[in-house]
Formats: structure tokens, C-alpha cells, sequence
């Protein structure tokens, strides 16, 4: 009956690698978000069985982080000099649906800011192009996972505040919620100030046309 | 039996974000179309689980900018140097139609002038490349759902007035609507004349060539 | 039972759309080929669910018109430095089969000369590569939905004078009718000498290479 | 029960247009197969409904000529800067197999070198890439239905030539057989030395490199 | 019950022609491998209905020959500036399995070398990336077919010895064998050091860059 | 019942090609991952009938050496002037799942470093994209394949550990195993510091712009 192996929270010391929350017929699991990038054309890869709709929920969150850019911090040449890979694993296991928004749209901030994601934190929520955050099912299941994993901290959309109230408060305990509305709560939340130990160090092509 | 979450009206602070309404086998619905604008080489990226009728509405209402967009007052240069993303939230629930064909053309025409939509505002009607406006169905029901969701004015096509006229009065009070055969009439209407709070600033490349 | 809206025939003020004939199962219809184009890179778009018997129309007016791109005094940079696009309404309504060639290389060709398309005609024939004009079928219901859209005169494959020829002529009283063998012909009785109110200019990119 | 409309021959003014042979469940008929140029980027596009194999004759048609370009005279930049274009009336007729193989390379040749193709022929005959012509089925079928079309000459296969031997005479009176073995052999017998009247005039940009 | 027409061994003047082996439910064939090559940009174009296994096997034959262009004398421009296409006829009939890869790659190798084929040969066996030649089935019944058409001398896989020790030597007499292990030993066996008579002229454009 | 060939293993002669192991219906085997490299613009190149998921891995171990390149001393302008092609013989056997995942990923450290691969050694694993070793199942079945065939020393994840715990001891005796947690754990023991006889000299074109 297992279908993602029963993962633990792991350290925060490479960048790009957020930790999600999934819901499946045998309950909650934990699950990784990985985004490297490497030299390139600006190419986005998505790996690890992901359905149509977590495909699209990736692509919705790379757009924002390019429409964001300034606000961001990140040097809009990465998006055109860099190619972007998105893995979850485990590899065989197909995933789908929107609940991993957040956590790839984090996972993607923290590849291109090369910013320390917070230790021990975990999220589930769907995003939109303009940086909602929406909510989704299978809450208690996925508390209760993250609790057994280690995690301690969970965003979460405003409107999934209601599962949290219904969920006895001797499973929550020593956890800590965020709810949230906006991608840019989670991003403030979720990526550190300092950059990771050894950062990968972004090089451009040098540019011949000027700007008008 | 809920398809979309019971949204409501949001502001209208963000450029490229147009209420529209949708009629499913459990009622009526808003929905919004969000469309946004990052540097890149003009591609358009559509998300949210949209059939291929919704997909070619959207085609069409950007060619009929292009061919428009002298008198619309947009730079051409965002066509070549920009992509354009298209995003119907919830992310998973398919959605397929023409109805969306004005509402899509309205959040792009505010996304390539960084005007601002007018609020509480919602729309629904099909769009032909020519700019014409065609009837849609369901009326009843998604009148009913932006009355519930706080929206004060609607655009509907002029062959849809008889299906207003067959509503009861006590249903559509404090609604004010507009029936249009043109999409010149849709913009003139949901575009305010003034730009949003922080425009997105738009740059290009310098020309090499010469026009001749 | 209804397939397309009862349509009444439109007045010729806009470039690039031609009044078509269709045959369906519940009689016939009166559609609007909208052919319309913007500076591209010679894309072709298609669009209205069309069959790939359709589409391949599509693709064979338009070489045609390359070919003949001299005789037809079209500047052979509009195929390289503008995108097609082609429309048919309505959206959601799939249609398929070559009796609309004739109309969308009428179409393509009032768009990329800008000559105003003759008030009140209507067409159907199928094409081919070479500029012969074939005969198509479900003339009887076609001709009545004309007629009863307002149309005036009508342009046939001689191979369809028969079809005419056994309707009652009361039906076809004041319908003005061309049977022809070519393409030349229908561009030559379509399209007016005039052009259209404020012509699309189109401008070119600087070439920079010669020709041997 | 009819498939193709019973055409027959017409005249050889226009170049690229080869009249071919078909076999259908109903009997033989004649078809057209026309290719023409327009100026692009080396493009090959197919349209008429063809099957799999049938457009993989073409594509082995095309490579075969651009191998012999030299012998066959024709200057190699028109594959890198015309597009080619074949279609196969009637648009709606799903065609397939190999037979057309011949055919389609004697319309091609002819609208690369502009050469006139030889009245009253018509041929059938698979290719294969080194320039062998291979033996088809439905011969009888396809030779009555040549004479009925007014067709005076025919090119087969070598090896189709006891499929000939086993008609009664009465039957093919008055039609002259080419039985071959290779594609030059075709060529030679179905393109004139003559040009079509006003042969299209290639014009080419001017090359940059040198060749080492 | 006939699938492959009775082929027999054809002359070896043209280059890029190699005849392999079949075998189908009927009993064994031989067939031909055609390689042409045509100015390009490097594009490879497989027809014959090959199937997704004979397709990878084309594929990994060419990644072989560029891998080893140095030792092989194949000047690796070649591999840019032309366009390389395999062709199997019968056009109509569906081939597939690896077992014509040493075919593929030997009729390719004639073809970049313009090397001539070895008189009167036959081959049959799987390749590897790294150059392995590895058994395949239908032993018996592709050297019936192979001494029926004409073939003198057979190239298999060493792992096949054992199938010829089978067979009873009155229906292998008059044939010379050649069991290998490596594609190396194909090349040295089938292509003679004498190119064909008039080979093809490679010419290529003059290089702008550097090697750094 | 036989679906690979009961491989042995072979010589460490030739860069890029590694030993797994696989586990079918009807016992474990061994299997040879094929990397190799030729000129040409960054593609990748994947045959043998791999599934989706083996796909997947096979993407994820290339963007995890091209993040990597500079830790692993792989010059960076391989990736982008040379093509990897990856094959899995035999050529005709479906192959899927992530276990071959080191295994593809030590094949190219091995193409792009054309270091040796250690001699004797096989190895099973899935990979992750920030270079996690996952467990897979079927061990004790391809540990026997393994040992069969000649295999000396076995790389496993930790987590697989307890799966040889449970093999009787006789059937391991002579095996070395290697138990790791990351891929640079793989890399360190399989490749040697030698590079293999006569290395691949890649050469790159001068590139024309600078880094800024
Ligand atoms: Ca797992
Ligand atoms: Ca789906
Ligand atoms: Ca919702
Ligand atoms: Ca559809
Ligand atoms: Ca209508
Ligand atoms: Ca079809
Ligand atoms: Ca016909
Ligand atoms: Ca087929
Ligand atoms: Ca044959
Ligand atoms: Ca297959
Ligand atoms: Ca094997
Ligand atoms: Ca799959």
C-alpha cells in the first residue's frame, strides 16, 4: 500500500529543494521539490511523473517569479541564460494536482536567489498567476505526515484555517502555522536572507544590443 | 457538488485581471482570467485546464490585439519582446467554451496597456477574429452568481438581452447592464483610462533594422 | 437542433471576411471566414475547430496565393513578415470538409490585398493546388439559407449548375448566380478594385541581402 | 459509391500537375497530382488526405531528387529557399500506398525544372530511394479507367508488364505502354524538353559563404 | 501470403545500398537498405514503416558513425551539411526489430564514404552504441532466402554460429560466412576500398569560427 | 521465458558504458548502459525502448552533471557542442523504472570525463535531481544475476542494505558491497582517475562573445 516511502525531513543546505505535502488514497506523505538550474536557453524541464496539472501549476509558478523578477532580486538574465529542471521524486510515482503551487513556486525562488530555505518547514497551496495562494484538500492527513516527518513549521492558505480548527489539537501540537494569502507571504516566510554555503555564481553572455 | 470555490469579487489593482462567469451543471460561477507579461520572445503559455474551444478564444482575441493594436494605443514591440501567460484558476478544474472569449481579451488588452479594469465589473461573451461579439448561454445562472459574488456591472452581448429580459426584476436589481456587439465597446467599457499603481515599465532591444 | 445561429449576412466594411455556405444535418447556414493579419513571421493560426480536411484547404489557398502571389499584386514580404490568421465562427461548432476553399482564399486574399470583398455574395466550391475550382454538395439547403440571410449573388463550381438547375426557381427567385472553373475567376468577381476604409499599411523589415 | 468524381484528363499548360492512377474498392480512376513552389525556406507540405505510406512516397521522391539535382539540371538553392507544396484532389478522399510514387516525383521534378509534362499520359509505379521503380497491384482497374479519362500513354513497372499481357486487347486498343525500371527512365519519357509558357523565374538571396 | 516480392541481389554500383535479411511469418527475405545523401542541415529522414525499434536502430547506427568519424575517414562536415535518408522498401510493408542494424550502419558508412559495397553480401544482426554486433532470430530461413536471391557471402553475429551449425550443409552450400563481434568487422568486410564510380562531391560552406 | 540475453560482464575498455542490473518476471539480469558523444548542438538521444520514467531518469542524471560540471571537471561547452546519446541494449526489450538511474549517470560522468569505469562493478539505484540515492526493489534477484555474470563489487543505497541482510551469505560470498547515500558516493568508487586508452579530444568552436 505504500506509495512514496515513508520520508523524513532532511536538511536545508542545498538550495532549490523545498519540502511539500501530498495526499494520497493511503494517507498524507511528505515529498521534495528539487529545482537546479544549469547553463542553458532559458529551457524548462519537469520530471517525475507529474501529471497535467502539476505541469501547469509549474509553469504558472515560473511565470510569476519572471513577472516579479525586480521585486525579487532576481537578475532577469537567469530566465534567459539558464536552463530550469523540476524534479520530485520518487521517479515511478505519478503525482498530480495543483497543492504543490507553493511549494514549487519556493523551490524555484530559492534556485534562482540561491536563498537558504527555512529548516524543518513544510506547505501546501495552490497558486495563481497574479500570486494568490488558493486552498486544497487532504489537510488533516498531510498535517499529521509532516508532524511525523520532523517538520515544524506549515504554510497554508487563509481558507484551509477551518481543517486546521477541526483537527484535534493534541496532533498539532509543537507545530507552527502560517496562513496565508499571497505568494509573496509564503516567499517571506519560506526563503532565508543568507544565500546557501557555496553559491552556484551566475554568468551571462555578454550583451550586444542596447535597451531602447 | 462544487466545481469552483464560491469566489467573490476581488479588487481591481492588478493589471491583466478580468472577472467572468461560468455556468456549470451545478449553477453559475465567476471566474477570473489572469493574464501576465514577462520579457521573453512573444510566446503565449495557457493554463488551467482549458479545452481546445477556450484555447483558440484565447488565439483569437490575441490576434485581434495585434492586428489592433495602433488604435488601442499598445507599443508592438511587447508582442515580439514579451510572453504573454493566461491563467483561469482553479488550476484543476477543465474548463472549455467560447463565453470566455471577451473576458480573455479584456485581461490581455489590461495587461499590454497596464490599465487598469474597472471594478466590479464581470463579462461574458464569444469573440470572433473580426471583433464581434456572439450570444452565449446559461445567462440566468451566471447573472445569479455575480449578483452573489458583489459585481455591480455586466457586459453581454446584444443577442443576450432577451435572455436578461426574461429574468425576474427583484433578481437582477442594483445590476447595471451593457449590451455590446464589438469588442471596441467591451474595452471602451472595462478599461479605465488610467494606468495601474506601478505599471510594469516595458524595455526592448534596439532595432538593428530599418523599416522600409 | 440548431447548429449555427441563424446568421443574416454583414456588410463588407472590414477586410478578410467572405461569406461561406454550410451543409449540416438540419439544413443549411450562412459562416463567416475571418481572415486577419499582424506582423509575425508568417505563422499560420487556425481556428473555430476546424477537420483537417479543412484545414488543409487553409493550407492549400494559401500556397496558392504564394504562387500567384505576382498576378494577384501582392507584395510577397506580407507571407514572410505577417502572421495569418483565420477564424471561423462559431467557436465551439466543429466543421470540416473542402466546400469552403473557395471562401478562405477569398479571405486570405481581400486580407492581404486589402480590397474590399462584393456586398451580399456568397461562396462555396472546393479548391485545388493548382486554381481549379471543384464541386461540393448540399447545394439545395445552402442555396435557401442564402437566400434567407439576405444574399444576393452566389458563386458556384460549374460542375454544381445541375444542383441549381433542379431547384424550383421560385426558391432562387433574385439570386444572382456564377459558376465558375477557376480561382481566378472567383477572386476576379469577389474582390473589388477599391480598397477597404483605412487599408492596413504594412511596412517591412530593411532586407539586407540581394537577389543573384 | 463513388470515391474520386470520374474525371478526366485535362490539358498540361500548368506545370508540376502528373496525372496518376488509383485503385479503389469500386474500380479505377485517374487523379491529379499537383506540386507547386513558392518562395519559403525548403518546407515540404502535403495535403489531400494522404496515409502514411503515401506520404513517405513523397518524401522519398524529394530526397531521390535532390541527390540528382545535377543530372537532372535543376540549380540545388531552390530546395533551400522555395517551399514545396503537394496536394492530391479531391481534399476529402483519403488516399494511401506506395503507387502514386512515380507520379509524385514527375510533379515535382516538373515544377523544379518548369518543364512541361507530356500530354495524355498518366502513370503508376512505386519509387524507391535509389531510383528503382517497383511493381503495384490493380493494374486492369486503373488501365480501364485511363482510357475512359481519355489518357493515350502509360508508365508502368517492368515487372507490370504481365498484368498488361493478361487484358484483352480490345481493352487497351489505342494506348501506348512504358514499361520501366528506374526513375530516370520516367523522367526522360514524361518531361519535355520545353518549359511550361511564363515558367516561374527563381530568385535567390545572395549567398554570404564561400564553399571550401 | 506474400509480404516482400521475391527479391533477388541486385549490382552493387550505387553507394549507400546494402541488402539485409528478413524474416517474417511466411519465410525469410532479403530486402534492401537504401542511404542517400542530399545537401541539409543534418536532418535524418526514416520511411518504409519502420517501426520504433528499427527507428533507434537508424539512430544509434548514425551516433556510432559520428562517434567513430576519425577512424572511419569520414570528414565530420558531412554529418552537418547533408541531410541523410534511409529508405526499406517495400514502401507498404511494416518492418521492425533491431535486426537490421548492422545493415543500417553499413549502408550508411557506404554513403558518408562513397565507398562500394562488397558483390553478392548479405547481413543480418543487432547493434550496440559501443559497436557490439548482437545475435538476432530467424536464422534458417533468412539464409534460405539469401541463397535463393543470389547472395555468395553472409555476415552474422558470432552468437549465431551455432544456428548455421544446424542447418544441413547441402542448403548452405556455395555460401561463405563471417561471424563478428564487432561493427568494425562489418565495415572491413562489406565496404571495399574502391569508391563507387562517380561519387558524390562533398562541398561544404566556408567555416566563420575557429577551433579554440 | 528468456527476455535478456544472460549477459556476462565485459571489459572497462570503452568510456561510457556501465553495468546495472535488472530485475524482470523471470529473474534479475544484467544490462550495459551505452553513453557515447559525437559533435553536435547539446541533444539527447535516448534508445532501447525506455519508458517514461527511465526517460525521466535519464534527463535528471544530465541536469545533475551540468549543474555539477565544475565539481566533477567537466568543461561546460561539451554540454552545448556535443550530442549524448543513451542506449540500452537489447534493442528490442521494453524497458521502465528508476532504477537504472546511477547507473545512466555514471555512463555519462563517464562519456563526458572519458575516465574509465572501475572493472567488475554493477550497480542499482534511483537518483534524485539534488543527487539523492533512493532504494529499489528486486535486489536479491539482480545480486544473483549479478554474481552470474561475473560481477565482483555491487554499488546499493543505504537504504537497500537491509534487502542483502537478508541473502544467505553463500549466495554473496566473493561480492563486494558498496552502500551510498549520494551520487558523488557513486561517482568517487566507479570512476577511476584514469582516463581510458585514446580519450575522446573534444574540441569547441571560438566562441565570439564575452562573459560579463
Ligand atoms: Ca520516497
Ligand atoms: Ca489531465
Ligand atoms: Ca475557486
Ligand atoms: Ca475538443
Ligand atoms: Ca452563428
Ligand atoms: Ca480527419
Ligand atoms: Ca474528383
Ligand atoms: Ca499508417
Ligand atoms: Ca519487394
Ligand atoms: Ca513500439
Ligand atoms: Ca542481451
Ligand atoms: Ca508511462
Amino acid at each position: 500500500g505504500e506509495i512514496f516511502d515513508k520520508e523524513i525531513y532532511q536538511d536545508n543546505s542545498i538550495p532549490g529543494v523545498v519540502t511539500g505535502l501530498a495526499w494520497t488514497s493511503v494517507g498524507g506523505e511528505i515529498l521534495f521539490v528539487e529545482a537546479s538550474l544549469s547553463k542553458g536557453k532559458g529551457k524548462l524541464t519537469l520530471s517525475g511523473q507529474l501529471g497535467d496539472v502539476m505541469k501547469e501549476s509549474a509553469m504558472t509558478a515560473l511565470s510569476y517569479l519572471k513577472t516579479k523578477s525586480d521585486k525579487l532580486g532576481i537578475d532577469y538574465r537567469v530566465f534567459d541564460h539558464y536552463d530550469l529542471h523540476i524534479h520530485v521524486p520518487a521517479g515511478a510515482v505519478p503525482k498530480d494536482g495543483p497543492s504543490a503551487g507553493i511549494t514549487m513556486l519556493t523551490a524555484m525562488a530559492s534556485a534562482f536567489t540561491q536563498r537558504k530555505v527555512k529548516a524543518k518547514l513544510a506547505m501546501t497551496g495552490e497558486i495563481t498567476l497574479r500570486g494568490k495562494v488558493m486552498p486544497v484538500g487532504g489537510i488533516k492527513e498531510k498535517i499529521l505526515a509532516a508532524k511525523r516527518a520532523g517538520i515544524k513549521e506549515i504554510i497554508l492558505c487563509k481558507n484551509n484555517q477551518r481543517d486546521i480548527e477541526e483537527i484535534d489539537t493534541e496532533y498539532i501540537k509543537g507545530l507552527n502555522f502560517h496562513f496565508v494569502d499571497k505568494v509573496e507571504e509564503v516567499l517571506a516566510l519560506a526563503l532565508l536572507k543568507t544565500k546557501v554555503d557555496e553559491p552556484m555564481q551566475f554568468t551571462f553572455p555578454k550583451e550586444h544590443g542596447k535597451e531602447a
